[in-house]
């Protein structure tokens, strides 16, 4: 029998805690009950964990609880956070990573302290020098792997070269193919772009064929939907802008196609009729399904799901977390790294 | 009899020309036809321009017609122009700006060397270190000014503030209206983003009151069109892929909206009782009337309509030139950069 996946999961971050998350365990344990071969290790308020389980009918013998007496407050920033949070959910969950008694971490709580503990109890990989966030983002063929959405705001081309072989990593344990991978700039020719990116260009352009990815040259950010590539490389600040832009543009169009679509009867009577294709038009754009964003360059991977998003969303990030240690990141990491060390050798 | 104003247009330039420029002409000519305060002076090929004219039913007062005899290509680089295109339709139009003889010019020709030739002829304004493209992007409550989109990948915080009172000037000069102005950044707190946005912050903070502009601190990509700011500020690298980006969801959801809607007979069938919302609907986002990237800084405004536009997309773009002029831009800025400077000698 094969070891058991253990997914630490911090049971009391993000809003709506214990309820919601509670909840997104239950549908992760309804989706997946053939399965046998996954703890969910839960760390939060055992008495309220447990109040927030018994409304379901659970078979619990994939569930593990840890009690922890407090909770990262949203009002915590990094540096306090060192110093007051060593008896919290989000902290007992990271430092199970540590101890062996976990594979992956999953949080909802307060993003900056969850990075800061994060980093100091996993420790960074030798071979990378900053960590990444990475996300998930919806494109005509399926998914993006989109990094550094913000835990960088400058890189240099080090940097973005460890971003192309973290990512790529993590798009092979997703969907187990070798992805083609961009640099995300403000025209398609060579000459363009910051010196940075015409570096980093350069490097990966000139790396050995056997790798684990195809370089795919620079993207604009009309293409970054168009599904041509499947893992885009850029420094934090500039993600974190094109990540918001694109939700805020989604929201906008969204909300203005409500409105149309409600404004008299007769718009509202053709909703009776396009029920369903909307339907389905709305879930496929759902950013509950892409929730969860992967801190990406530690000796363990943590992810962090929205603080706001709701049962749904956190079964989402659930399943990602499973799928993520299913598909062998940490070895597909270090593998990409193995095979860069290997190339700069040359 | 006030002066009239003079409109210089390349009909040569972009995808189609003369044909589409001409009836972007004749729609702008129609749509003002009791006005008799502009004139449409148009460069290029005289014969084309002529057949073209011809099609429609056109009074002809307000038009001048100067004859050239080439069009830079799209192949041309912005280094070869300058040698290559003293004979063109867009560097004669340009030309005429500084001869006095009009004051604006529009063209939907090649952008790297619209701009290299823009800058040479027009020269940059003395206060101004840098040029910027300025963009009309739409939002919950009209319409955002954003800029740099493009001009200039990496700017200082001189940038940023030149770039303030050139973006507040073109909003006032095309809504009557004092403009909150905010700084695009990856978080809302003062300790977030680069160092050249938290001194940027600080000067604009630290602008007297009497000014030309209200300044609402950060602002983050969902917030662009939210519609709380009116001038947006960015480098041009971020700005281009903040804008690009939106283009790219715009598509991505309205792409996926038309597949819903027309999957099957009876989502087809709601469309004859939502027809007229989503016409609507359509019509607010429609791209073509936001075109027109506004090139400011230089001695003169200049218009890029994208090369693609059709003919309402260029009609919008000369109708931009008109309001541009009327609003009394170069005033606005000449205004605001004097502010900026007595504030600094205080």
């Amino acid at each position: 029998m094969t070891k058991k996946i253990t997914i630490a999961i911090d049971a009391m971050g993000g809003e709506n805690a214990p309820e919601k998350t509670i909840h997104g365990v239950y549908l992760f344990l309804k989706n997946n009950e053939k399965k046998n071969d996954f703890v969910l290790s839960l760390f939060g308020d055992e008495t309220k964990i447990l109040k927030e389980l018994s409304k379901y009918d659970i078979n619990k013998q994939n569930i593990k609880i840890t009690h922890t007496d407090s909770v990262v407050s949203d009002k915590e920033t990094p540096l306090t956070a060192i110093k007051n949070s060593r008896n919290t959910s989000m902290w007992k969950c990271i430092q199970s990573q540590i101890e062996g008694e976990s594979e992956i971490s999953l949080s909802a709580g307060n993003t900056g302290v969850l990075l800061v503990i994060s980093r100091m109890i996993l420790k960074m990989m030798s071979e990378v020098a900053k960590p990444a966030l990475a996300g998930l983002w919806p494109n005509q063929n399926g998914m993006n792997v989109v990094l550094d959405l913000g835990a960088n705001i400058e890189c240099n081309e080090e940097n973005l070269i460890d971003f192309a072989e973290l990512g790529s990593a993590l798009y092979k344990s997703l969907f187990n193919d070798k992805p083609k991978v961009s640099l995300l700039n403000i025209g398609s020719e060579e000459i363009k772009g910051t010196e940075t990116l015409k570096k980093a260009f350069k490097r990966l352009n000139g790396l050995s064929d056997d790798n684990n990815f195809i370089f795919n040259g620079y993207i604009e950010g009309n293409e970054i939907m168009r599904g041509d590539s499947n893992v885009i490389i850029t420094d934090g600040f500039t993600g974190n802008i094109a990540l918001k832009t694109a939700e805020g543009t989604a929201k906008f169009i969204t909300d203005n196609l409500k409105k149309s679509l409600t404004q008299n009867f007769v718009s509202k009577l053709s909703l009776i009729f396009s029920y369903f294709s909307l339907k389905k038009f709305k879930e496929k754009l759902d950013p509950r399904k892409y929730n969860g964003a992967i801190f990406l360059g530690l000796n363990g991977p943590v992810v962090k799901s929205h603080g706001g998003t709701d049962n749904l969303g956190f079964y989402y990030s659930i399943d990602l977390c499973y799928k993520i240690v299913k598909g062998n990141l940490m070895d597909q990491i270090k593998n990409n790294l193995n095979h860069l060390k290997s190339d700069k050798k040359k």
